[in-house]
């Protein structure tokens, strides 16, 4: 398509000192818009500028997005006055209307482009990933966000078995996307599609190539305690038949332009149902997890002995004395039990499984050697246990009263953790 | 699947003196349900409730949506408070958080139920059609509005040709649906869509079933000047090779509960496209459209000797005299060209293609003669031409200079009305 | 696409006296063709030479498939020679070679082109109607079906179950074909397509809005046993949860040019598994079928008397005398029990479900009210019982030992018919 | 499923010697199915029963489906009798209907199964590895390629084009089909997927995830004469609208129980005009191909002191003298215009592309270094010019006077070879 007219004369004036300026002048041709009728295409340009620009660019255009589109101040204040004077239907939906920020129309608007969802995903991305040096830019957010929110709303995403009859344009990026275990490469990524294994995904209709979560699952015989078998390619391939147990080994938030709005607790729950229609036998759905942030805890917790015994990376290589053993795992109990953040756990991936309903297991001991398994959670795993019949109660307990649903096994491994007698002391 | 758990647990306390304090019930749930875990059920049970309560329920719901939904009152007013006092990105967002409704929160979360996109539409085509009397349940259509808006964003549509293929589910609705010229049955549809004819809808992926707005175009030699023949199932079928004109004879919004939420001005353009690509030869893409205002509007501005001439509902049937005939038409082309609402035409069809940069072309004397054609329009039928290299300049001079783009024909005409001199002195 | 080069060369020469000429020159080029090259035009130019043929021209180009296009005679004497005096591998395939016939190829390739099936099918329902005036035509059609049952192979067909989300073009079809009880316009179908009903068809890849045959279900309360409630468009839907007896009550081979290669059987049975697995509660799966053939032999078989009784076309409007009913009932057993052609029923209907390992049980007085039911069956209609887990020994009887298998109440009735004694003595 | 009643019937008396009399015993009671009923099921029976023998067993079946499957010899002489006396319409049939062999009949229902025609390809494919050795299979052979002909009928065929979208099931087996330039692996693959090239391949409705024919395109500036930068994985992707070349630089038949059934020339012809359509400016349709059985012929036909200087296999690894490289192109040319096996080329690739209608427009020195390249074709390729006018032309020229069509260029080289002046002589 050639440039419309209306974009040229949207530039004619400008002393075009660069991109910013004009992608400002495409927002504003685009605001400007009554009857949505040139809106595709102003949209279409206006993204493309933006994903022309450079990073100072984009930084002082995010900057501008602050400054010259919030709501405009005086009809704002007054609507707050009349609000404050009388709180009523009417000053509610005039402050409402006052409040709306030419942002959030923009993002709107934005929407309407091919491809548009996408690139506001993406812009998101851009925007948190320095939102912490930039804390203005929360107002850019929150108008985002809710947007984002809406079109990402739970009934429009679908649920796909991810096999090895899925595009490889998708596949890839499950290579890509992996943050649990990272994939090596197509084999490793055929043996994880194998018969006895199953991986879902969320798609959303705009983004047809693109999941948005992922999660793998092993069919296996008994529960898994420990990763490094799960991730060998040449591990022979199981009949799911003989499988009771489905093991949830890896989920992974794709977008990084979506964070803050959820989908794990649904997707674990409707593969765990999907799965028990599928295989009728299966008795225990569970996942083999990582214990991320462990190993941080420890170092500021646990005494300076026993740091000492894992200070040399490669500690675990010979033979460990069983009371190293047994002391971390008591430590880690304890971690997972006991290590608060407010109250809830400490631990993110505890905090995920537990707020779904899930009830943390049986620890296991060197269940991930690998180099990131050694360093995050000192080669402990962690089952937590999906019971589809308790996972209501255990979820409303832990919303409520903040409880954690535990195994007495690893409630007595807490115990004899030795922090337990100084925080009762 | 069986009601679980939760569901009984919620009825359990109710003297369930009646389906709205079970809505209610649920709702509260809905809302108070972190982490999305049993919404989808919850938002699933809300709506099948919802949608089995008989109407003077329902108006109690929508009263206890105003009363009990929206924002805490004091919290508000304290951030209005901090905002009048310093406007700035924090006050800002914490007034855009105090203010949010828990309406609009619940609407997201009724949306996650499997069928919640389209039970929403239908709330909203409810609480429509009694806004009027109930003017405080504007601040509930505040809520509603926002959230479809985003679901129907224009990105999220997609055009699909309707023809003899589509499914008899969706055909039926056409059926159902056409507002302009009714369709008198499976016979008149066939003839609708053979092969001199086209017809577009714009569907969303939530609703597969439903056509959001559609359109019919009649692939002819010349442009059509009256609509009967267009509606003669018998006419012959044309050889669209031959055709040299589009002319888009019926558009209709299907969706009441989507009101405000606009589409056509895209559809239009985007059929037009669509029609050139198929058929380069097409010269020209106009509308054979109804003048829905003009016999209310006569009524009020003729004299009486004019109008007592047309009182007979058989007024046309004989033969009829020239001088009243071009009486007609030029209060016609007054009532299109000068009969105003505000800034734009009284005419709501004129006010939809004259916004869209089409150009009012030409009136057709007894276009449409069929009862509703003579009772709205007096039979005269317009033809609005989309030029499509003009659309542009005609719509931005309609809503920056209120410019009506007419032929110099029906200016003429309007000149020679009556009511021309009057205005003048 | 233009007339290729080698099109207009083949046409060069003729004097042009009528289609069949340049069909027959477009057969041999056809033919002539090595490597498949120009073949799918050619295939498609020759299709369309011949759906443009009138009839007398089409028996013309029928009559030059029979001389023209058999296998040379003198090597296939030779062949049949060879293989008389040494009936050895080698001789038959030389046997097998010379009696290719170029008939059958040329339908090999007239295949290639699009839409090359379906013209094959339709040539064949042409040249059907005519076999028995025209028996040397027979050569043809043994060259002819045999890549038809090829192409028709059970293998590729698909069953899919109709309903209203079913396409226009396709139900259309179902009310032009619908062969036992005609339907009544798109109010009838519809209603034969709710929610207590099923509809199934077989669909053949390069016949993709054709059913090659169909089925109607009725899922009911108990056996029906009279049509005209089941064809009543205003009968309340019922809801299938109660249902316990899945009645077909209509099969209809849709394409005559497929006459001999049948299907049915297949279809019944997969209905059937496909039924009950969804409606696992279905205790019955049983017909409600006409008795085609029973007033016919009626007029050879029974006394002058009794065929007096039902001369009157409204003989059974009033009352009817339970004496006549009975012996009509024990006529009609009689009739399906014991009336044979060959070791096989008479009734084409009977030996078509008999021969699929159905039982019959259960004849119904007025079952059939209709006009053609009174003249086919004088209003008697059939029950026959399809029970899983009989059908194979059934079928195997029906085969082997040609036993009807019949419920006693049937069989007593058949003792009880006046012909029984005769045939007796 | 459970195995049916007549399964364990069929097995009852047998005893059970093994697999090839189980088989055997299918067979006959798949044959002996009258209405097709139980077939299906014995169908799948049987296939599954014949992918489970051995190699000796499966050369027993093959004996006995010479042996026992043949037609009866009795009534086929009869009818060779017959046919011999007089020659007519009804001893042709009885002639045709006699020498229907059982074999050919258990090949149509063994079809019947899910899956049953990719066993038949495959049933082929082993039967064709040891016809050489059992000559008397042959018998079985006609029997078998004539279905399979008529079921990959190229109407059923459709093309789809292959790229990082189409599932990894698919492009799995392109990498392990790909006979002509062997793939490296996934980043291999995906280079050949990439935007300046395009593959398309043909696919059966009844094998969904099996190409059958796939052809490798490179969209390129100028004619390319050297395969390696094409196979070059790190090479840039180039801007298809930049190309005015569409190189064919691999063609692969994937099945190779479909020997013999052609689909290679259809594919190019609509490959290039699928091209045509989608990149308007490309102005050459060429392939770069190997010359397979040039250094065969070479060592046969070339003097001894020709043939020493390139004994050492890295004879082309340093400077080669002008006179050799001339020497060797000389007799390319004249290997492809004057070697011959009957009337046609002897290089099979030659006759491929001529037999299409292309011309030999160019030979290229060290086009092709790999390992095979060198081996086989002493490192000369050969482009072959579609040039999509002249296909027909040269096409019926190749066929009719064996005419092959190639540059000036190619045509004085071959003047200039040695053989050159011995043939005159």
């Amino acid at each position: 398509m050639s440039v419309p007219a209306f974009l040229r004369r949207i530039f004619r004036g400008g002393g075009a000192e660069g991109g910013v300026r004009e992608l400002v002048q495409l927002c504003d041709a685009l605001l400007a818009e009554s009857g949505e009728y040139a809106s595709t295409a102003l949209a279409r340009e206006a993204l493309a500028k933006w994903q022309g620009l450079d990073e100072p660019s984009r930084e002082e255009f995010f900057d501008l997005l602050v400054r010259s589109y919030s709501p405009a101040v005086e009809p704002l204040k007054a609507a707050a006055a009349a609000y404050q004077a009388e709180p009523s239907n009417e000053t509610l939906v005039r402050l409402q209307q006052a409040i709306e920020t030419p942002r959030r129309e923009l993002f709107y608007r934005l929407n309407m482009a091919p491809g548009g969802t996408a690139a506001l995903v993406e812009m998101r991305r851009v925007l948190l990933a320095k939102l912490k040096a930039k804390p203005e830019w929360r107002a850019i957010d929150y108008d985002l966000r809710r947007p984002l929110r809406a079109w990402f709303n739970r009934g429009f995403l679908r649920l796909e078995r991810i096999d090895w009859r899925t595009s490889a344009l998708v596949l890839e990026k499950l290579i890509e996307y992996e943050a649990v275990h990272a994939v090596q490469g197509w084999g490793d990524l055929r043996r994880r599609l194998a018969s006895d294994r199953r991986c879902y995904a969320f798609f959303h209709p705009q983004l047809p190539d693109e999941p948005i979560i992922f999660i793998e699952v092993a069919l296996a015989r008994g529960m898994s305690t420990h990763v490094q078998p799960l991730l060998d390619v040449q591990a022979p391939v199981g009949d799911p038949a003989d499988a009771d147990c489905a093991m949830f080994y890896s989920i992974t938030n794709c977008q990084d332009g979506l964070r803050g709005i959820s989908f794990g607790n649904q997707l674990i729950k409707q593969v765990a149902e999907d799965l028990k229609r599928e295989f009728p036998h299966l008795r225990r759905f569970a996942t083999l997890s990582p214990i991320p942030g462990f190993r941080a805890w420890l170092a500021k917790s646990a005494g300076r002995e026993l740091l000492s015994c894992i200070e040399d990376p490669a500690w675990h290589a010979g033979e460990v004395p069983e009371s190293l053993s047994h002391q971390l795992m008591a430590y880690c109990a304890y971690y997972l039990l006991r290590a608060k953040q407010g109250d809830e756990p400490l631990d993110p991936v505890a905090r995920f499984h537990l707020g779904n309903g899930a009830a943390l297991e049986q620890l296991n001991w060197l269940g991930d050697t690998s180099e990131s398994g050694m360093a995050r959670s000192a080669g402990v795993m962690a089952n937590y246990v999906y019971r589809l019949g308790e996972l209501e109660r255990n979820h409303e307990r832990y919303f409520r009263e903040h409880a954690v649903a535990a195994s007495s096994a690893v409630e007595r491994l807490a115990r004899e953790c030795p922090l337990q007698g100084q925080a009762a002391a």
